[in-house]
């Protein structure tokens, strides 16, 4: 079975670094890249749309709030209007730049609260895919698997690839666990890889409390910052290889085994 | 003769309105739209394109540096790899809007600071050049007549739109009279529609020591903001009627005749 | 019976105008003046600041969210860190500012949004009020009357001068309609003078479906932008004094008749 | 012979993290303290301010151009006024937050561009100078040895702290070679070592050509991001006890042996 890993990059800003974009680059089969708004600016956003270029990950825009202070991780309510907008700029900015640079964008991923409340509230979520297919119908939209996000991509007419998260647990609804819930996150690799080995054997979410939402899913997300980011997503790439899957950049996953 | 106006537009921010765009619209054949570095965020782009459209004024790119506090109008040094991307970047992004919107964009200017500093800086003004040509070869560039700027879009292979001010003085080498000059900027559209008259009967610039300096032109660009923007704008299109100039968009002025 | 007027003020930020500070300065005796985080800069507010030292206007830091886009008026959920810090800094930055140029402040109002979730939410009112005494116990607070930020106030410890607002109804619980709920806003100085005129007489506020929610207040807030802020500023002025009520400064007021 | 060592810090901005505050704060006797224009937000200001009440460092503020992109290191040209409150807003603010925790600043010393702008052009350094002197005129200036803004501090009035760089060469006329010519960086603190201790025994500034310029210092600079930052610091605050100097905070080595 073939199946992509992602991981978002190109966050840094100016003198500010933050993660190992070129590192992961080698791990990961896409990159959801920062558009300039919760991280990004143009020189960084490059380099990571030219690292993928050598290595063949395939890129997706990622838009966030306009919030760099916040890293795009607070809940801001926008308008439709403010929202559809600022989807539409941040995916044209990164797709015209990967279009330039000779590696075109193949998917959209939302950062941070902007995820977070779209997977929740379909009216954002309409919203944001509508957004993604008035740019380009031809993007994938990647969006957690059983989120209200997903069911708006397939409204809007996109192609929707699914996620699971590698490090992060699940509630009995198919949510993640809130950041600020002990135990949320989990940390080194060997966590991690249980609990994506449970999902991949359940063919489904596992949650915290054991329980298993049935559902597909075509990509696994690692994270890209924190000192153990290169090291879980390496150890991952090579368990997936071990358990019989092919790791492959987010296209060929949809198109399946 | 055909001839066009242009102006720049989309410069608003958040709660802060500057200019009139939608006046102006109703006058300018060219709108140059600001690209959210040095004023204009995604609704207010948007607002201006949608705008555009029902006029049928051409529009284009006005990408500037990344400094909303001086509104673009501050030289800064970038390297030649910032300020390539920072031009891919936010031309990208307007372009993206523009097609999304139904309105395409047909020209690049760069704003401000970014524009004056290429006037004169070759070096500068070939990245910037070529930043637009590798974002679209198709696009226009609108440059100030007998600039390095100008010279550096026909280097690139761009088609390159020539303009004059209508109420900015102009030095002996052809440059503008800097704005911390008195008397750099004309008041008034008595004095503007003069300056024009002189320049089209001239067939060149004239400076402000009386001197021509030839050149053909083919846009000629208004003010956007200050209470007599769009006065002026408006006096100077029944002008240019009345001396037998007909006003049109940019593709269609540099068509000609 | 002494009273006082307040306005926001110091908002424009760069080249982008907002409000007419010189104008509102000639009628109101306190002024709330941006920090620039929601708006402001720092000669826009050197020029607020010496422009009420000229009119004898007493003057207060107007801290809001780091949100210039939203110009402070989207709710943001803060950790109390955050927050306490925030204000701290922006209190202190406005204060040394007013000490240099010679006019120091005498009050603090937090602004948009977040005077909003502080009226609401009595553990970010007690944070944005304990903020105000560590930095300077001496700052009057001036909140909305019957708020949580009020009562937060009074419970650090510093003194509370009490507004309502000319130009918004109130809902049965004391709170502000929202600005999204048609009809909330009062147009015209007729509506502004005749509902401040029914809080006098009622010596409380009257909300929109008619009740009266006794309460002392020391300020009436007049809005600082808009087309007739400074007419409907003007007008009020001349009606308190009509019916006999001296126009004084913020620290006058709470002194009392 | 007491000496005091200074650093940058304070400089992270939401979640980007950049130096290693908590690390230099147990070495350096003195701390910069960004101020939010070039790096810094309200939360990471606190912290450092914390941190050094903590070890005993004194304090200063860090102003810098307002340009976090370019992390305060490209020149802008401010009119004297906009650079003026500038000054005054920034120090207000990171003075008015040390005063609230409890450890005041002492000193004042500008950031990147603004400094290397201050040290070559003598109007610019009268304007911070002064604009030091009108927020407090009891904090130290701390500038460069022969530079311009040594000179306006004196003129100022204020008490002028002359440093010197432990990793940065010279050019003849006692400015910094530019970080863009090769080897102007030295790195390593054995480098590092070999360059403080040269100049400690000339008793002034040794360019990159071997000339001696005669001066006194109170103050050596050491960089507070890189990898080596620390490692320096402490070799040097070794070095300098085994050379016979007390390493102390800002204003006990300005009283001197």
């Amino acid at each position: 079975m073939k199946i992509n890993l992602n991981a978002d990059l190109g966050e840094s800003f100016g003198a500010y670094s933050i993660g190992n974009d070129a590192g992961l680059l080698g791990v990961v089969g896409a990159a959801n890249i920062a558009c300039g708004f919760h991280g990004g600016d143009p020189v960084v956003i490059s380099r990571a749309i030219l690292r993928a270029r050598e290595t063949g990950a395939s890129i997706g825009a990622h838009p966030g709030h306009a919030d760099l202070q916040g890293f795009g991780r607070r809940a801001i309510a926008l308008a439709p209007e403010e929202l559809r907008m600022s989807v539409i700029y941040q995916v044209s900015a990164v797709a015209g730049m990967a279009r330039a640079l000779g590696h075109p964008i193949t998917h959209v991923k939302p950062h941070g609260a902007m995820n977070n409340q779209a997977c929740a509230d379909r009216a954002m979520a309409d919203t944001i895919a509508r957004a993604v297919a008035e740019t380009d119908p031809g993007l994938i939209l990647l969006a957690p698997a059983l989120s209200e996000l997903a069911a708006a991509g397939e409204a809007a007419g996109l192609t929707v690839a699914l996620e699971i998260f590698a490090d992060r647990t699940y509630e009995p609804d198919g949510s993640l666990t809130p950041r600020s819930r002990r135990g949320s996150v989990l940390h080194g690799s060997d966590e991690a890889l249980a609990h994506v080995r449970r999902m991949i054997k359940a063919g489904g979410i596992v949650t915290r409390t054991g329980e298993v939402l049935p559902t597909p899913f075509h990509s696994i997300c690692v994270h890209g910052d924190g000192p153990e980011a290169l090291g879980t997503a390496s150890a991952l790439r090579e368990a997936l290889a071990n358990w019989g899957h092919e790791p492959v950049d987010l296209p060929a996953a949809l198109r399946g085994a």
